[in-house]
């Protein structure tokens, strides 16, 4: 499907949104049972940022950003934005004239399995991006994709209004309709990981908090 | 051919060499039209810096850095090596010791298509380097390459004395002869961005400074 | 062989290890040889930490980090803990909780041929780790693997109680039975460096102090 | 979502699928405007075979392949398996005992976004597998996965019942309430191409064929 | 520099291409002193073609493959085409429509640092192309790019006229201008190494035969 | 360790030998208990061969084969040739000049985790060889290397004298000392096998066959 701009989504709520920010990547990963992470080369451009928000998702034909422009104006407050090109591409779709438009509209960044650019302003901005690749290389103009259609970025599927955590550990997605589950189950592991830590620093080992000990020998595991 | 060291040749001027710096990769990049971006895995050991120099070139076999000895004394102030392998490798063929070497010579940074080594020296020192790996990995000094001779560097032709522009987002290959109107062009681009990104910040949408909404009606564009 | 602990090992001794890390990993790889580097694409999760430390390692199942619970236990003051899976893998076998757990112990580090994740925890908690990935994918807990056993680790073989280096520019491993002459070696080139570095500051060419001018000559280096 | 294998999925009809499978993926792809290929590093293990079937899915661990055996119960005739790990992973998860069984069942393929092994074996059988490697290192039966959920294999989205098609191309995937449609255009285009062929082969030119020399000049071609 | 086509060219001659295809890659690639080789990733289609013919360039932006038909009016019997594009792409530019009009003037063969389809119709056709890729992924016709420019393909400066050699080996690149010179070291090498093959086949050592036993030894070797 | 030939090396025995090449490399590997298997990038450079042979290592410096004719001459009937580079290198150390001597001293095949070219020759000659690449990049005979010590080749420890197997399905090593146990635990597998897959081929499931529907039962496989 290319040439369609849905101009009608449904967002996941801004506290939901907020919620699962805080909890990070790494928590929200395991809170749905490990499913919605971007593949492993989706890497900021610059490390620190920690953020959530509600997918405008673009699809694009590689070498080619006039999708972005388009998705600009159906850009809400606390919305991230969310490129995967129809076909494998590292050139640079987005720099900071683009990201000074997004941020205009209260984008709270950018998730591209492509390539970025101007990438010291966008730092100089605090407009956070995850990318493939770094890329000078421009774009033209020339050919249609869709705005808001669902996309696969980064080997996971991004519908429009879904939730993007992103921090410096990766990026995951977490869809609309369980995003405030997701958020309760997170906010439980982090009750409990704090539990553990204290545990854990203290010199208490794994191997008994999780009794670990009794499966391990049935399985055969032999100390020499 | 292997085994010549050119020892003069043409340098682009230090104007021009500066103003480019000036400008950055991107601009540059654009303002000649997408032509002399090396490959997108150069990327710098730390970020920030932002050069630009007139070209020494090397075409080293791999591992072997014997000619890097033979170029340095072939730099004046103001240039910057550009290392090209005659096969990939990824070894170290450089670190703090001929930076220091360099560095005396006014040596402004070094281009490699390979691997370099005792980045926390040369990041110390302010000696940049944009190269495809980091890697500890040491060469030897046992075969002929040559000095100033053209190569192509991470998939773009430099010829010793061209312009080399590079910051944090990639590195960019300016023919010495086109330098001062790709200058040109670039300031012309500058000029033009600082009143189109005024109006982005305003909220204007791209869509509409650059009036592409009847070109998109026009290729089929829906809005649902 | 898989479901193996060895409880005594026998480690480098301590100040061996510390004169180790105070040469980094360049120098001391230069100094056994170029023998012992891991492979380039093993990076530190943030830059300028440099250790060394006696290796605990772990051989695990793809996705499975059930022995790094094991692992800890084994753990002494000055050790570094080394996980090569039993075929690739890019999961995040490591977090801020076991980081935790193995500091309490004393352990410097994390050398992981695989992901790790929790990174902005690892940074602030100053616990180093050079990995192949970052990787917020879980892992669970299994399939048995083994503890002190010779692992191949990036490309190299690693011996429980063989001395780790890490810096920025890499990893190498030194084994346990010549470290205490690679460290002599390492010292020797420092010394030797040190008045190197000098001579290059002031403008004298590696051309004259290593004494290349006859050798080029005889191979055929023409200047044009 | 991990755990849960569905039992009743609908199938794309059996005219539609072969009526794809002499298709083949190329024209396949076009008629379907461009989506629903698999990334190409999806490759056969042999060459020449042409297939289309059914999708019967699998999300799988890394290296553990005991949901393939769940899946294999599911299959019918005319069906091709699609396996999807939940991390990346290249572990050969197949060989000839589950080609055996599963041609038993009247399997046509397997495409596997992972490894597999024994393909001395699967030639010799005319079992055909497009995956993104080979692989002798063994999986385990350890942990769940699903089968027949909606997987992301190789960045396309499957859901059971699609259809694949896959030759010597590539791997496409048409969803299954479109495939009918999908088959009408592949014919068009087929019956098209025809024409244009002999016209091509008779000497004609594109240029002439596709009227495309008043839009080159428009764009501003210039023929030297 | 884009939008041009060049229709004038100088070729190599026919007897001097020739000679070149008999000689095969890694003779030719030895003949002109190791210069010339495109990137090892560049892969035939089928196995067991040995071609060689004059270079008509193709310099063309990502995904779009408007500038193969402007160029296919431009070969001229013995031609083999050569397609760079202006960023990194693995997009199926050619398939075997564009081959049978190639086939129709004479061509002998696509060199692409990109992708191709329609494998086994090529293959069947015996067109032989040596490409980065395989895809299904179809391209656009709407951007300009030029035609008999100079390109860097796969690492490799190309110039139209230039002689491409290829075979199972890869692809290597062979001035105009020298390509009679290289032709002539070509054949002394063959005629050489007919005899040391007989050599060697006979169980006479490499060692005695290039005596190196002597070198070997005032280098250190040691026989343990 | 460099410049070392060790000129005495115990071999396993050729009945040994013989068996394991008849078992294959997925059946050795599982036997072996899923230990030594190369990485999977390591190819054949043409199908169909399956050998086992016993190792002559080589350690060569990268783009130099200078070791590889000190190696033949240490070649008996039955051995294998294991090539690992001291840093990463895909140039063509290798081609049917050293394969016709190899070949003349009884040399099975080559190992290679570097590039290798004639491939058309080595295929006519049925040398067969298992290499990261294909390339016809030439190298030079100036640096020492080592025969005859352990070596890592593509992650694996290879000692002189072990066994390799190696076939479609990729390479794998088995240690000198365990080669017999090993033979036996494969034909083990194999008389196992063929009963296996006799039930499978009938339509009996392997979920039935390895009574699996308990303990997937008790893991909480839903069906639905």
């Amino acid at each position: 499907m290319s040439g369609v701009v849905v101009q009608t989504i449904e967002r996941a709520g801004h506290d939901v949104v907020d919620g699962l920010a805080a909890a990070g990547v790494a928590t929200v990963h395991e809170a749905q049972r490990r499913t919605g992470l971007l593949a492993s080369y989706m890497r900021p451009i610059y490390r620190g940022a920690r953020i959530a928000g509600t997918a405008v998702t673009i699809s694009a034909p590689p070498g080619d950003n006039w999708m972005v422009h388009v998705a600009i104006e159906q850009l809400k407050a606390g919305d991230v934005l969310v490129l995967a090109p129809t076909s494998p591409c590292d050139d640079g779709y987005f720099g900071d004239l683009l990201a000074t438009s997004a941020q205009a509209r209260g984008c709270r960044g950018l998730i591209i399995d492509a390539g970025v650019r101007d990438i010291r302003d966008l730092a100089e901005m605090q407009f956070p991006v995850w990318s493939k690749a770094i890329s000078a290389q421009g774009t033209v103009k020339n050919t249609l994709g869709s705005v808001n259609i669902p996309v696969v970025c980064a080997g996971t599927v991004v519908h429009p209004g879904d939730v993007i955590v992103a921090d410096d550990d990766g990026v995951c997605c977490v869809p609309r309709e369980t995003a405030a589950h997701v958020l309760t189950q997170a906010r439980m592991r982090e009750a409990n990981e704090a539990d553990k830590r204290a545990k854990l620093a203290s010199g208490v080992l794994g191997l008994d908090i999780y009794q670990m000990r009794e499966r391990l020998e049935k399985e055969g595991l032999k100390y020499i």
